[in-house]
């Protein structure tokens, strides 16, 4: 697939959380993050809690500092993944990424796993009311039933985007799974498309799927190879 | 190696965290492993906090609930870490396994990275004197030197144990590692052993060289292969 207008390389840019999940990372590595967000205009840097501070240090406030919770498990206990987001708000981020108890609500309690995403969600919103909560699905992890029934919970617990993956578990988001997830989220819970896009032929795949944002630690590489295709 | 007296199965046994980190795994194994626990003896079961209330319930009081911490990457907010250790100390667990921030001191951080273990092994010993903080230093990501430092860092933290592998990031313990970590702290802190640890003469090995406590998820394989061996 080739890059279709009328998306612009600007808009395409403007839709990416431009992610440094690698455990290994040198404090080196964010500050490039940061440089290289600014400098393409991504929507956000997306890194571990104990970088959140350095990042909103170096970032202007055109580039979100966004970070993760219960990551990349989802399994901590609900206070837990509340005192996370409150702190990483604390120090800096508007956007959290957590992840659900996909493996509670996989067996059939959809409440606990519904009360523990909202204890987040209405934490960060109560402490500021322009910051985001991303609630990850781990869909690899599900059929079809049950990322339907993830879906609910995100909505139900009032967060603003579904997102599909943490990459650490399983598969990463397909084309197939975003357009699922579009197809029964109502219009106010954004999709973030997330794991193993690697190419610009799978982000604008995600995008055309229905997927708002993307999660990639291959913005940079994509940017070159989207310009490259707008110049040929 | 074979088995060698004078350790018996029973020693054996209380030397083990039995141990369930399969993000995966249904509550029905969370069960069993609670069950296993209680017929072989085992210290602990070792297992993420969202269960640590459903094992308290199960297990009678010879057999400890241990949990994990900023699992299995240590880079949450110090603020996350405390929290998340006295919410598993209120749901039951005594043992707290927390990763530290190695990263950060291998970086040349020491400091922060003491300050933030000594936050949670705090929190645990003054909410209960009888718990225990263990600390994963992640020695496959350490040179000899930072694994050095990192002792240092566990015994100026006042943590109960130094252990090895979160056996998700690099690889697990080995029988150098464990006699390095036994030459350089103090005989006040103790070591666990973790981290592709699934044979008998892997275990036995890991004991020898200096470890007091294994964490392993073959703890079941492991008691039957030294049950043949004591037999025959």
């Amino acid at each position: 697939m080739r890059w279709m207008p009328p998306l612009s390389i600007e808009t395409f840019a403007s839709a990416v959380d431009h992610t440094l999940l690698d455990v290994t990372a040198p404090a080196a590595r964010v500050d490039l993050l940061c440089d290289e967000a600014e400098h393409f205009g991504f929507a956000s840097v997306c890194l571990y809690p104990r970088w959140v501070s350095r990042a909103y240090r170096r970032v202007s406030d055109r580039v979100a500092v966004c970070t993760v919770a219960s990551f990349p498990h989802g399994l901590d206990s609900t206070a837990a993944k509340v005192e996370s987001a409150r702190r990483s708000l604390a120090d800096g981020a508007t956007e959290i990424d957590v992840v659900m108890a996909w493996q509670v609500m996989r067996e059939g309690d959809r409440a606990a796993a519904t009360s523990d995403v909202e204890a987040v969600v209405t934490a960060v919103h109560q402490e500021r009311d322009d910051a985001r909560v991303k609630v990850i699905v781990e869909s690899s992890q599900l059929s079809r039933e049950q990322l339907v029934m993830a879906c609910g919970v995100v909505a139900d617990a009032g967060a603003d985007f579904a997102k599909t993956s943490t990459g650490f578990v399983g598969e990463g988001a397909t084309p197939g799974v975003v357009a699922t997830m579009r197809s029964v989220l109502p219009r106010s819970v954004r999709i973030k498309a997330s794991g193993g896009i690697r190419s610009a032929n799978q982000a604008v795949a995600m995008l055309n799927a229905g997927a708002d944002r993307l999660g990639t630690s291959s913005a940079v590489a994509i940017m070159r190879e989207l310009s490259v295709d707008a110049v040929a």
